[in-house]
């Protein structure tokens, strides 16, 4: 299940890259991860604004994006009923060494085509466990916000959390206040309202939590961008975490703080499921 | 004269990669630049000691040392008289997706020969000319010290620089403390003493940086790790950037201020070109 089913560089199917890929070089790039379902790769607009920002302030020119959209509907047409779309956009190859971007380049489109499952249904209903980092989160980074390729944080991050133990981990930054969890953006329900870390020093811009934060409004919930500590953590009526792929889901607890199930979370669970745009 | 003459692949010779390597993924790697002079490979055993002190950090295994010492050999071997052999190790191939470590994994080396040109001797006779970079790197980095494959930090605050202009950038930390050049390391001269940043918060322990630590004890020239701000920057009596393909270069100003060439710089320099190890 966990077998990619197809990769294309470029459009064109196959599976590997230059060497010289600036991506692979430096981690000069951006990602998106979508949620294919039934064929509607959910929130796709979001996912193209966010990567055209991302590509901006990297100063990386992507005039392909007409060629991308195409792509990813051509992708989108054989997935089967739920799968993950990650698309990669990189400077493209180096044509001599050196970090400096080189004033023309071409940007690389890497896209891969994954199944995936729904979350267990018993995980939703009585929410998933996370650690919490060992690893803090140097800040402000001159690229908070973005879906960038430099992933190292994320990676030791989520290895030093037991896979056994743990659905994921939570990321703290060096000011010891709350950035998300290595995959996944997290909410705090505190009488009614929702908070999450704002994403201007550290983390990730993820669409579903903007997703969360428009639908709550609709849903006339409370929602606000906070710094927040562990001890506003432990303190919270319920947790909560999103991203493309799981959508909005429960945390029963962190570490060793157990946090009760919450209409809200349910509420909204419920209400952003049924949505595709 | 910056074309690639060879790239190898765990030893094959080929020019491309996995397009699921987790180091274009997440930049899940470390790497090496070596300056081969007559077929030498410079400092090679400071530079095997760096990348295996970085691979175990990044819990990466890597079994293949001995075949990489071949390939390095065989690389030098078909070198022109200068040239540089970039080394890439990665997590290798992800079987599945996300950013955990899986727990076998084969890592995979990219080596990659350039031919270079000895830097221009007005250019060290006179000195470089550096910016000052308006990026700012976030500390302390979990990752300091590595000369891991999370390099947008890098290749963001050289783009700024201007090409004609400069020859590099600095880099100031968050708290304003010189870190480094964006490809280089950087000392002052102070009172006939060297001072240079720690790395133990950010930048990279450059291999040449070591060896003008060691070799200035042995010249019986002071030498200490300490924090500098700009101040101490502007203050100085003369100052100088070091890495693998140019050695001890001196700098003529940083931005508007100038500095003086001093005796210190030419003496190291000149001492430490005659020496391979």
């Amino acid at each position: 299940m966990t077998d990619v089913l197809a990769t294309w560089i470029n459009g064109v199917e196959g599976g590997s890259v230059p060497a010289d890929d600036r991506g692979l070089q430096y981690g000069d790039g951006v990602f998106e991860t979508l949620l294919v379902r039934n064929g509607v790769p959910r929130f796709l607009a979001a996912h193209r604004d966010r990567m055209r920002r991302g590509l901006a302030q990297l100063g990386i020119r992507f005039l392909a994006g007409e060629a991308l959209d195409a792509e990813i509907a051509r992708a989108a047409g054989m997935a089967p009923p739920l799968a993950v779309l990650k698309i990669i956009v990189t400077r493209g190859s180096a044509a001599r060494r050196g970090y400096r971007s080189p004033e023309t380049h071409e940007a690389r489109r890497i896209m891969s085509l994954w199944p995936t499952a729904p979350l267990a249904n018993d995980l939703i209903e009585r929410g998933v466990d996370l650690d919490i980092a060992r690893l803090r989160v140097p800040t402000p980074s001159p690229f908070a916000g973005l879906k960038h390729l430099n992933r190292l944080e994320n990676v030791m991050a989520s290895t030093e959390a037991s896979a056994d133990e743990f659905f994921d981990a939570l990321l703290m930054d060096t000011g010891e206040q709350l950035v998300s969890g290595t995959s996944c953006n997290v909410f705090l329900v505190k009488a009614g309202q929702l908070l999450t870390p704002p994403v201007d020093r550290a983390g990730v811009a993820g669409v579903m939590r903007a997703v969360v934060l428009r639908e709550a409004r609709r849903l006339a919930i409370g929602a606000h961008e906070q710094q927040l500590t562990m001890s506003d953590l432990i303190g919270a009526d319920g947790i909560f975490i999103t991203n493309a792929r799981i959508g909005v889901v429960p945390v029963r607890r962190v570490r060793e703080h157990v946090f009760a199930m919450t209409d809200v979370v349910s509420r909204l669970r419920a209400h952003i499921e049924a949505l595709d745009a």
